[in-house]
């Protein structure tokens, strides 16, 4: 059996407002909803969970610069910074977890300049679309690629 | 709860020789353990799973033509034809259940014709980067999405 | 008065759905109501009409390259192999008889990918955006140019 | 039957020329022979039909405002105008009968500035390539859409 | 009459400078001085204003989440985040109140990366190069909006 | 106090229909209404006021080459010729007084080719989005330039 | 000796305001000091000179439809025209006799599209930047081309 | 001396026309006397050849999948599937063997949509231009390159 | 003798991990460590230096604002953020002192987004891909400017 | 009367084989032929001549290095150099006197990367498309332009 | 039998260096191995040769003009000039014999701004891939298409 | 203590006038006098140091080939060839010591195409702006490198 893994489930720009606003997009639930529903399938997975939002590019920064030490699993919906920040791929090429990328809306299907993204290309893998859902299939996909790697 | 839903995992080009070769982008599993994880967790979940694999881009437009009628959800890994294909995004748009477009690799970390897909914007979501993992996670995406519009 | 003049109406991937989805784009005839259609018109103008629909590329390529020997027409709506298809674009180069692309839909007020045709150049003309009529129009056009060779 | 339409027969830039020059790319028609071919034809599908046009980019845009209140069709050959007046498709767009954008020679085989309109997104659909045959095909088409209209 | 509206003058990156540097661009009133003539007009029209500016993007964008539920109009200038921002354009299209791009100097007249604003879509209007007249005549179109919104 | 100053409202191609057609884009509001509000705010801050208004862009050009000497003030909706007239820019460029470019709705919510302006680089500033009220704006604002003019 | 040759001399948009203003670009002399000296260079190399200029570009083009029966020459500076016109291109590509495109200004100096010229492809030659001395150099090719002509 | 080696000679859309069209492009040879002229040369060089022609591309993706077990060398013809096929260079970066891309006329003087090929970067060369020879030259390579492979 | 100037050594988003990481690019010295190699060269040519490191954008312009009245000099890593922040130029343009862009590795041998700088063109010079040498550099090129400005 | 003025006719890559290929781009003149008729005209007009052709970019560079300080004008047809190289543009920006940039051939009616001149921007003006008569044209422009001098 | 025909081989900019640097791009062999096993194949085929290496672009064009009286075939590696030299691809097109362009490395496989060849238009064909062995392949063409010609 | 390295000064076209013209751009140094600083300070910091300038791509090329074999470091100001010549980066990409490129000028903040190195990619580091403080500032990055690599 696999040891408690610790999972950072880190939120970016206007995320706070999840689930009072454009529900088109984003669907109805609260970020604490979400982070409450992570919680619960990350536990029962085995892992320990700290949730972190920020506005603040810099804060994003940090909080992965942090993790580098403390965190195995990081599930991170960067928002808007996802497209343009530079400087948060550079801190997420620092970390050697597992790093996933997450949207709750389908990006590719909206406007153009969110079909980009700068942080794709240094994470494992990327989860998009699926509302609310989109966290929970993140950390099962997290889940399978911790017991792949412990079973190699 | 859920009535039995019928799905389709879908695999397009190149994906009939997985396992088999060039294991950094694509795992060490062949098409028919993936697809024997897939039935085992699709089951289990209280999916109906057909599988089907061409390397013809006529006949996956066929076999997405024919789903509408006979199933629910479409696990479509159009390999290749992702980044090129009109035809395969018609037949998509024509489907009413839930579509996702899966991909082993991390696409975006690869070459940058392989960043852009003509599919995405008519699915739900996308699972990519995983490995064999991502069809896993598009099924638990599934059954999270047809959960939550049975609720509604 | 004209010979008998053969006509191959073709039609490409999904076009076998006309009628069952997306009426806005399309209209709400079927394929075989429109085959039927273009049936009496090109009858009572005196052409002999053979329609032949196909999902897949290379069955298109190997039609126009059999209608090479034995028509003198064809009206071609190539789908969405229109945007991409140089083989399609090579095989009607080949055709010395008279050559018209067709579209039910205005494709030039769609996504943009599908304001560019491969195959414009090497047909005699282009008829779009007036849903099963466009065939009507084209086989006018067919017929009219054929008048016009026979005078000169 | 359908009680009498009026028909804008509507020629732009240079088009005063046709028949005395290039008839490689537009043909041997003078525009008064073609205005009376269409004239003949129009009349025959039981339509009313103005003529007329301009090399002035204004006058044209005149011409479509005040057929608005006067028109049923506009049948729009807006030559080189076509690939550069956001003034025509915004005249265009504030008509609310049927508009058909019409090409003597096919403009997707010649210079590639050819190959883009500004007014096609706004009008209800394209002919192009037929020489003076194009019109034809325009007018038929219309006479086709009006059908269905007064059908439905 | 109408009631006491709130509106917020947000300033971005830089404008803390007003007035000591580079008066060719932006004038030589400084911020406060340009938030006393905002205050005397916008007061005078029936307003009550806050000022505020933070070279942060981070901070712009909590202080347009606070604004949704305290304040009717958002008169902003975003600075050099205009150019670039998501976030701010992500926060700006959650308020649902009257917002208003301005900016002091005509942008369309110097580098070709400020001619273009990711805000601009996602607000009522837009104003540049009348200096800190920019403001005022912003304040103006705002109680103009506000009073034909009252009217209807 | 302020000398009068003769001040020219110059309107573009289809602006003659403001009113008529599209009110989502425009508004309600006829040319001759807006112009009549133009001149009641002109007149009370100490303007003389001209109006024009044609579908020409060479009658356009002249009249600014007329306003350079009857004229201080041009507020000009150029419509659909901002997007692609040079020649109304060189024409505003030999123009020495107060320049301002007006749009009624906001064009950088619209089609990308609305979002460059030919002749923004050559006027002092913009103004868009507001409706009818876009006009008096820019009234204000030149009404503000000019008494700055004077004090300096 | 070479028979008596008609030139027409052409100027398009704002060329009427030359030597009035911006003389940094285009010199201090009138279009009617220009003219004049154009007359007398033609006038001894044994041409018959006649001069035209319109803002107006439809105005133009029938200038140049007019000219292809009764002129042998056009020099042609065609402003702001040069740009963007292929109605202007469409007309001189109907013309016989020879055609040169002339610059007052060294356009390749300048903003970028004014580097770009719709009409070069179709003229003779092009002569740029030399001020008014542009279009004696003009006519002196134009008189070579033609010996050149008679002699072979 | 070198064991007998097995060379797959594979071509593409519209190659079965070989000879019976356009010969300025590509000769008039029939792909029957190629293949007979290849086989000539192929045996005296000690290779064992398999034709095989298609207009489908999933066939010839099917084609180099089954290639991988059974042949060293593939000369692939892939004709218009060249510039745009993604599905044919990941079959072909499969393929251990040596790889060689070939075309009959020279591509890099035709329409510029055929100056990329898609494959190149995972084949070990290119010849193109050499009519039916491009084939043989090919062949010479192939041969070259395996007597290499053997010494080192 | 130099008067004793005051020197700002500036470094933006993730360089506090410098000497941590990815020694391939950056050298194995810790920020500490570079600050101090700094302050020894900067004292020994004459520099009081200060060292300040954000992963704040908007940390990083005020500390620029603040340094245009207590600084002479600036070498500034800006990291990530030298790629895409207009802020950060705004802000170094209205610093009259000298101002050094530094990076540690060759950034042109890098991804292309990493090509483009946004500040260089605002600062006096670059050096860039010598490690922790290149900030060594910095310092005494901006020694060498001061001496040259001092002598003139 | 002006005092002698010395006038450098300079040539590039492939002049030197005038007259023998292409007639139908350059004429049959061989470059002597054309260097006699240019010396014949510039000493009519009061010029000293000076002929240099050379291949290499290297001695073209030196031989405008060369000039400045011995010749009053250059007439420069840099042919192929034209269009890619700066090393030309920087020695003709070094120069003060007259610089004219000469074609035979009318380069924009040729391939694309033909329309583009590196060293327009840097020179007075340009001639082309009028064979060896572009030359003379710019020894009239020269001596125009000289005159002038003179006089103001 | 052929008549001896003279054949160049032509070398261009660091193609000294081969053998000697980078043999993963180039091979082990050295330019005058190349060269000898050029002659051996080229002499057995019936041909005289010579060979060539220059890094100057000038002597590199000087040496294809020499050839057009004095030689039949060119085998043309010009390194990296390839890419960007017109007047290469200039001299070139004067050349009526048979001219072959080839490279050691496949140069598709390489920096993008290898994919572009500038003489490649203006050759018979093209040999990439295949170390020294494509100068062999390429002398075998040259030898079939000169057979092919004198049967012809 | 270090034994004594080899430095190769290499500077390309133009940089021969430096001193004599636009010392806005390039400082008023000649380049004899920017060579004598250099000599001095290399020789201070223990190298022997060559010399070398070239208006000749090829000659450059040339210089760079010769000294792999005989110099430990080249400082190269390529002048315009930094933003075209492919053969200096192949040929730098030869050399095994340490390649520094220099510009005297921040050519970050010229015209656009100075923006891109040809060459960049392949040498150590870059140093930019500093006028002939550059070659000095490169002198000392190499040798802070030498000692570096002597270290370890």
């Amino acid at each position: 059996m696999m040891s408690e893994k610790r999972l950072l489930l880190l939120n970016g720009p206007n995320l706070n407002m999840l689930g009072t606003r454009e529900p088109e997009h984003y669907g109805s639930h609260t970020l604490a909803m979400v982070e409450d529903d992570c919680t619960a399938l990350a536990t029962s997975l085995g892992f320990r969970i700290d949730c972190l939002q920020s506005n603040h590019e810099g804060e994003l920064v940090t909080a992965i610069q942090n993790a580098i030490k403390t965190h195995d699993v990081i599930i991170f919906n960067a928002g808007a910074y996802t497209h343009t920040s530079i400087a948060l791929r550079d801190a997420l090429s620092l970390f050697d977890g597992i790093a996933i990328e997450v949207h709750l809306s389908n990006v590719y299907a909206r406007e153009s300049f969110r079909h980009k993204s700068m942080i794709a290309p240094v994470v494992n893998g990327v989860v998009a679309g699926f509302g609310a859902q989109s966290y929970l299939s993140a950390i099962h996909a997290a889940s399978g690629l911790l017991q792949q790697q412990t079973k190699s």
